[in-house]
């Protein structure tokens, strides 16, 4: 193919720390081109402003520093659907990560679209899925995009050429990161995830210091804690009967969650590229969500909507996990799980204790649950027990006219 | 239809309970029939001798007796496959008591063909899930075989119409017996569960009185446990390095659930005769065995075999929840499930604690890890990032070009 | 359970023939209820009137004698969102008899409330799923209908015994009513199905005399003719540019089908009662519908859509064959096909001649279908070839990885 | 990445047409490296010794020459596994160009150990989907394979430039081959496929010429004719009770289907790699194998396996289509498939005629067709009509819950 044109305004995903710093001096150096900068406030734990002066030292113009607090939006547009799908990737990952890039991308083609943009550019390496999730859902919203990703292009191939790219170039290293972290952080309000090198080998167990928000288990209250989430048509929408705004519901969950050592991780997964990683995951509040969105859809959904819904969730995490949020059959599932969640309303009470979170009791006016069918008292006529013989009878069918035939050949 | 004459010999599913002796002596006065008894030790914890002594009361001849220990078939045969499959029924319940019906009514029914008999007896309701699965495994396994079900047919419809019979035939009352248990339980190796009466309103919270094994987790002890569980094949073969009869672990990892309070689910489930109902189980070792499991499946399973198999467990799962265990599709996914496992063997550490288990780290001569692959550190060749460029572009290629209609069409 | 007091009032779904006058007039007598009876056109090609003169006859009131005509009800909101799902039950059976009932029982429902009756009544045998589609359909409107079903209550279980009811209560028998019927037919706008007797040996050829409505394809036209079909958003909306109503689009196409020999099928398939049965189904213009639809698919659905329709497709064909049609499942599945189905839009010409139809062309606004991509002519920028290696590196990884592992085991 | 060093040996699929020869010649001169040739006969109906002649021609030593019949091999091995799970991809391809991939990879990299090669070679091209089969299959057979795609690579990219390397380097030019050919060609056994030019514009139909091995069904016989194909465990082994070989019977019914005109398909498809491709099939033999698997299924597998089997197959259809043959999930499916096939046995008898395939009887000594069951006669006692109303009650449950509820919310 031939070379393309260098482009000529790039729209970067700006964190102010050093490796997207770098990138921002080498996208200037390397493509004289001008950058805008987008920094969003995901509930990462980060103050912004910092970014911006940073931004604007390396000489980005202040129309070009675009700086927003996303963090409604990603729990209303972008976690909460995926709740209401029990997403559990592999069974056990909640998709933390992987649920905030579409996110990203999506305010990236925007900014490219306002600004006059003809290019996006994110600071994710070519082995993971970050950089699967960021340019399938750029090139899903603006087919004309072009994508830059730094990692995959140049040669700043080792901490020291990257150290020195930066010093070369005047960008401020902050003492603690001269010398090779011992694990790399990823950090939004609903999850940490740390992976790499005091991580690599799965067959020793993560250090305590690994664990960036949430109290080990042992070290966490000891005394239980009861609290009760209220759902509205499958989102939580209060705690304790205090109505919330949905970031602020994530933001009490966490602190939930993460003083009671609820919602720790050790995944050895599978990544979409095609090797495995293994990683430690901070989900406090999203495992409290997920134990008590199961507890409000036992009541609220039927086992012909349930089942429905445990059957297509692996392939609903898989899409979010590879970067297909914005695809045609994510879409559909959505729809599906949507169809599903229009009476899943009503309060969950939930008990945390020293790393785990159980519903043990549930409630709402959509109940489907019939204390008159299912009594162990005498019938009031609910049910007619002798249904069951019939019911069976012709479940049974197709069996016995299978073991009529074995034992037929059998002669 | 006709009314069938009465069955001449009956096989029943015996536990030297009252209430099975109650099906006893109404099955000899209702059907004049020759009654063989079947008592078997599934692991619930109780001596069976007593069993025997009692069917002799009852006027059982001692060649119609049998009393068998199942356990080693149990858990080999049924527990095993099961947990390859990593089941779930509705995303929580492990399957205790739906996996151990299948076993009990093969015994009823080789047993019914050994002494001739023409119908088994078992003593579960005309409401729950037991009869279907008993009723099924026996169909499927003889078509000629007559079931009977006392609770469906008889008219001692209450507590009070029961003890009375219970007198007029002289069949022991235990003292504790004479009044309303406050809820019911059943228990085998893999679980105990309770419901009904106290539970059945599942918005209170269950009493602690109804824990039956598991100590409560606040009870549990202050300091974490490490073990490590060997897999072969996908069973557990050995923990801490001891290797072990099937039975034998699972019944180990009993007991260290139990300590550690690990295995309690408080859950609305869906029956399969159309009914909600309300459950506490406790499945200590089942549940450190699916998290072992998925540990060890995490590092010798590719992501083509794990999704499919994930893919499959919801459907898998409720097969064997509603009676399914003997017929082609649970045996087709079965075969599907154990071609994926033969290479699923190494070792899993999991840390215990105070009511959760997390496996923190797994190691296998089959590991699929790859370091060399995944490291952050300066590629030795692997892995060449630039790969990821076109996996990334060949994968959003038709999401471009539904992007691009849907600007063509927006003008 | 109790016997339940006679109902007061039964809405019966009425042909007009002898069977269902039979059971009106079983109703009559046995339970001493008013009866209101309702006929549908639901374009099994007879007349109406004549039903409401016989209803007279047997002693209805006016104001209890409903004949509708349902044909666009049924293609609109029944036929058209099942062709969206391209849905086959076993890969073959087109659905025609299972997609007419929850439109009959539907009425049947709303008929009982508006004229204050407690029942309704159909005229399914108790061996059948038609008797499992009315009931389920109707309970699912209201779960306190009663359904009375006469064939599965009464004892006129032999043709002899209902001829000599039909005598003996002045019901009217049509000369060729007397003897046995050779076959069964059951026909609506979308299907005709003819079963039993001459049928019933599957290894028997079906005699060509139970063809009711499409021609042999040996006496088909010799010369093919060319049709052109355009739908939007999934439904067909033209034939040959002519925009017609959904029952004229069908209507039109049966005439075509018919003419052409199209849509002939020997089936034998498994009842959800658990037997096999046999039946030839005659869908003409049903068979033209799923090819011209799959036609328009194959140009306006992106693979990520159309293979979750496809993966989704034979159990939301299983669901309407079983009689869930008013279910949550049913709609969460809707729900995801009909989000899949916005740009499905365009026409298709389509080939037929002798018994098959096959769609050659197709062209819409809404195409996916890239000439800049897929060309052999030299590549004018559209695709970078070398994006493929990329592609396939990463894709393989996990199967170099598998393979690594292999020759390391072996040594 | 490091330029890796040019290959010592290669193995090159070789067809002995000009195409292949000009890559032979490249690799020779591109890379000074031997060449082994692999011309395989799958049944494409060309002779092989002229490409033995041509490659000695062309500088290969004759104990580099491989030529082999591997039909047998195909049939038994790959299209037969394959057709017991009705494989369909995108509801109508039958996978002819798929399912010979992995055959010839297999060889390819079995040969290349034999002669101590270090890479294979294949000529297909960067935009279809045979370089991923080629490629994956090779991969998972052998992860230190290296593969050269020379379409990939060369700058031979028009068809001039191949014309002028031809003639530069004495490959002889069939005079056919001077122009551009209207369309291409693949063929074997299974299949022969026609896409490109003539046929890229999905709005125009196909000229009659492109067929190339089906007669019109316009030119076909007008008189039908009736065979019988017989199964043992899911594959074909008889042709009107004549007992053939595996690529026998395969070409007895191609024969059979392309005199009869069955098994032409038009379809537009999505590639694995993003685009839609539209494409003319000719699958006689295929067609009518397919059409007679299904029937004999429907006599000989029970509702639970058939139906699992159709919701499996999507997925399997679509990894033999995507190159994913030697994957342990294909792998998992298939053992799933196998395990339903032990009794799929019997006959099945076919009506030919004009382009269209049907069933029309059936038998086997495994029939689970139960006339006693399904007769419209009187019962006899195989089945109590009164089961269905406790089968119905209970299914019905649920949904009367959910009504209830319905109302309930409505007040």
């Amino acid at each position: 193919m031939a070379l393309q044109p260098a482009p000529k305004k790039v729209v970067l995903a700006y964190s102010g720390g050093l490796d997207t710093s770098i990138i921002l001096k080498w996208l200037q150096t390397e493509y004289r081109c001008e950058v805008v900068t987008f920094t969003a406030d995901l509930g990462q734990g980060e103050e912004l402003e910092p970014a911006r002066a940073k931004a604007e030292m390396l000489g980005i113009k202040p129309e070009n520093i675009y700086i927003e607090d996303v963090r409604e939006e990603f729990v209303r547009d972008f976690v909460n659907p995926m709740f209401r799908a029990n997403a559990l990737y592999e069974g056990q990952y909640l998709l933390g990560t992987s649920i905030a890039r579409p996110l990203i991308s999506k305010r990236l083609v925007e900014i490219a679209e306002e600004t006059g943009a003809d290019a996006i550019a994110h600071g994710a390496t070519g082995k993971g899925n970050d950089q699967v999730r960021f340019e399938l859902a750029a090139y899903a919203l603006n087919p004309d995009i072009r994508v830059i990703a730094p990692w995959r292009e140049w040669d700043l191939t080792s901490r020291t050429k990257l150290l020195e790219f930066a010093e070369a170039n005047q960008i401020p290293i902050a003492k603690n990161k001269r010398g090779e972290a011992p694990f790399s952080v990823d950090a939004n309000l609903l999850h940490t995830s740390s992976e790499g090198r005091v991580l690599e080998d799965p067959a020793q167990e993560a250090p305590d210091y690994v664990l960036q928000r949430i109290t080990r288990p042992e070290d966490a209250p000891d005394t239980p804690e009861m609290i009760e989430v209220t759902f509205e048509k499958g989102d939580a929408v209060a705690i304790d009967g205090e109505a919330m705004s949905p970031a602020t519901i994530l933001t009490r969950l966490n602190e939930l969650g993460a003083k009671h050592g609820i919602g720790i991780l050790d995944l050895v997964e599978n990544r979409f590229v095609g090797m495995k990683s293994r990683g430690i995951y901070e989900t406090p509040g999203g495992t409290i969500l997920l134990e008590a969105h199961r507890g409000i859809e036992q009541i609220t959904l039927d086992s012909g909507a349930g089942h429905l819904k445990d059957s297509l969730m692996p392939r609903y995490a898989e899409l979010i996990y590879n970067g297909f949020w914005f695809s045609p059959e994510r879409e559909m599932l959505q729809a599906a799980i949507d169809a599903s969640q229009t009476l899943v309303s009503g309060t969950v009470r939930l008990k945390l204790y020293k790393g785990s979170v159980r519903s043990v009791a549930r409630w709402s006016e959509n109940s489907l649950y019939s204390e008159a069918h299912v009594t162990f008292e005498e019938d009031a006529g609910a049910y007619d027990q002798t249904d069951a013989q019939g019911f069976i009878r012709l479940n049974a069918l197709r069996l016995k006219l299978l073991a009529a035939r074995a034992r037929r050949l059998k002669g």
